[in-house]
């Protein structure tokens, strides 16, 4: 069976440089199977990389192989990560792009990618991607133990991750992300909603904007509702019905949300 | 030899709802060709849809399956099905997302989409697309008889679709969508042209703007230039050489198209 | 080994006429690798076309077939032309598209595709990259022997390229491209830059805008700083540290760039 590598970056949509990153990993194992996951993160947002490459990875089988490259530091000290997260594999700049992933499930193996031999011979200093990142995961495709690429760590660099609280009749939560479609994606989980007591009328506001229940799909209600239901991350989402809620309230990642009953 | 697996979505360039449906189909059959056909649909334009999928599914092999999700009924009542037509796999919401297929060829087969046991385990109420679409495809392409995703039925949801109408010396038709060059593809087929009479000068006005004759390549006319031509799917186009039509002549989808002579 | 077919287009991000595309190749090859270099290319910009093909081809193994349709001209006389260059296979009309590529290195073989019995039965005038170019690469991909895809000829279309300058104490170039994050990346290459005395301070000018020194990495400088340093294409970039340096400064392709020391 062929490999999976699945390839997150922030290039944008029709990047030759993500071409490029496919021409060398299949310089190596023309047998593998590639998967963009996305190439649409902002710039340089390392937080958006993490929380999009945790949401989509773990549709993917066993063993496939992950690279992520939001990568401001590129050339300076930063390491180059290799992490066995929950049965797969992934290949990162070490500046927090792993740390959404390695929240919920502790890596079993880190090992910072160290060993030259493994990469492309000539090494530039603002590609690491095409350089470093796609020959390894080529290399790991084809059978290479991870234990070669480097030195074994205990630690991935972290960031900090907000977490809704419950207290009383109240969650505080905040939006985390917005999807394609501009519906708003908070942190606030479907496990935090199940200590609501049943039948209880619940207020929902972010920013200014309010609205009341949480609904099961998006078409129960008129077009231009404001609802709040449980998207399809498990999480609690705003959205408009039939228009985007980011454009339409201007809301962006970060906006508090707080649902009351 | 690999089946292929089309994705044709609203969800964005680069959206990873794309990838997670991907993950969800390599999970079950690691060994099939995934092709997207566009994720641009705009968000809910299921006649867009319609459209885009008639257009491209006929350039793909026999047996290719093709999975659409244009979906803002998403966890209501509306149907998915399964639908054989042309000698071809789709699968869809039973919104008139594959009514423009049905228009032109009678599927042969149609099952409403309700075994769950070939679905994800857990289904979301708002990612039908992930969790019954993408398994119950990658099922199909396994070689699971389509008989068995659920019960037949007769008729698929339709859309009205216009039509171009000939009557003495004109022809009355429409702007049916708008391609990447921002050319106004219509509703008016290269059969409804070859009744003008040789050697007539035909004139076409599409809104307020009016050009003559119609050519046979974008490269005729100078720059700038409003020409009217039959283009790669078969249909009078209106372009502007070395431009956008849609936005030097600030046209939409639904305009009237008249073909005088 | 499956053979991989590439693609280069001005068809858009997720436009349907590269499916139609797709489709066809894997209707005359269901077991090809096919990988976008990208359909962002401005439309109707041979210029860009072939800067972007030139840059990503390299990185790709021998033997790879690269279709490349930037067709302004598309149904008029311009010929579409198989070459052979570098170990590589290229399909695209004759604009101008391959004339970086054959820049560098000399084509060993150029084929005007004339053949008919290796297209499409039914060609449009004005979609030539899925009726000739798309079936042709297929064929090529299942072992066709070029040859008798048409008549051998000794050149190609010719754009004209600028190149960087060097005198005295001067390097005199150009903004050749805008990569997708707004890097500015000149014609002037590492090479010249290594004519500079060591030591020596280096004052970079484009448009009215100056930097001095040249740095190894983006992330040298604090945020919003204009920096030059030599990116992963061994040219001169342009860059504001953490920003977009063609849109902060509004420079286009074709701005002039010197260094001077």
């Amino acid at each position: 069976m062929p490999r999976i590598i699945t390839l997150t970056t922030d290039f944008g949509a029709s990047s030759p440089y993500v071409a490029a990153m496919k021409g060398v990993i299949l310089s190596i194992n023309p047998d593998v199977t590639l998967v963009d996951i996305t190439h649409a993160i902002e710039p340089q947002d390392i937080r958006q990389g993490a929380l999009v490459l945790a949401d989509a990875a773990r549709w993917f089988p066993p063993d496939t192989i992950h690279v992520a490259v939001v990568d401001p530091g590129v050339g300076t000290s930063r390491a180059i990560v290799y992490a066995r997260i929950a049965g797969q594999d992934f290949i990162a700049p070490d500046n927090g792009l792993l740390s959404r992933l390695a929240r919920s499930t502790l890596p079993s193996t880190i090992i910072s990618v160290t060993e030259r031999q493994f990469w492309l011979s000539e090494v530039s200093a603002t590609f690491h991607g095409r350089d470093i990142m796609a020959p390894v995961a080529a290399r790991l495709s084809l059978g290479l133990e991870p234990s070669r690429l480097g030195t074994a760590r205990r630690e991935l660099h972290q960031l900090e991750w907000t977490e809704a609280r419950v207290s009383g009749n109240k969650i505080q939560g905040s939006v985390q992300s917005i999807d394609s479609f501009g519906n708003l994606v908070t942190d606030i989980s479907a496990d935090a909603l199940a200590g609501v007591p049943r039948g209880e009328e619940v207020a929902i506001v972010c920013d200014e904007h309010e609205t009341r229940g949480i609904f099961k799909t998006y078409a129960e209600q008129p077009e231009m509702t404001l609802i709040a239901l449980v998207g399809s991350s498990g999480k609690l989402e705003l959205a408009i019905v039939g228009d985007s809620a980011a454009i339409m309230l201007d809301v962006r990642a970060g906006a508090p949300v707080t649902v009351t009953w």
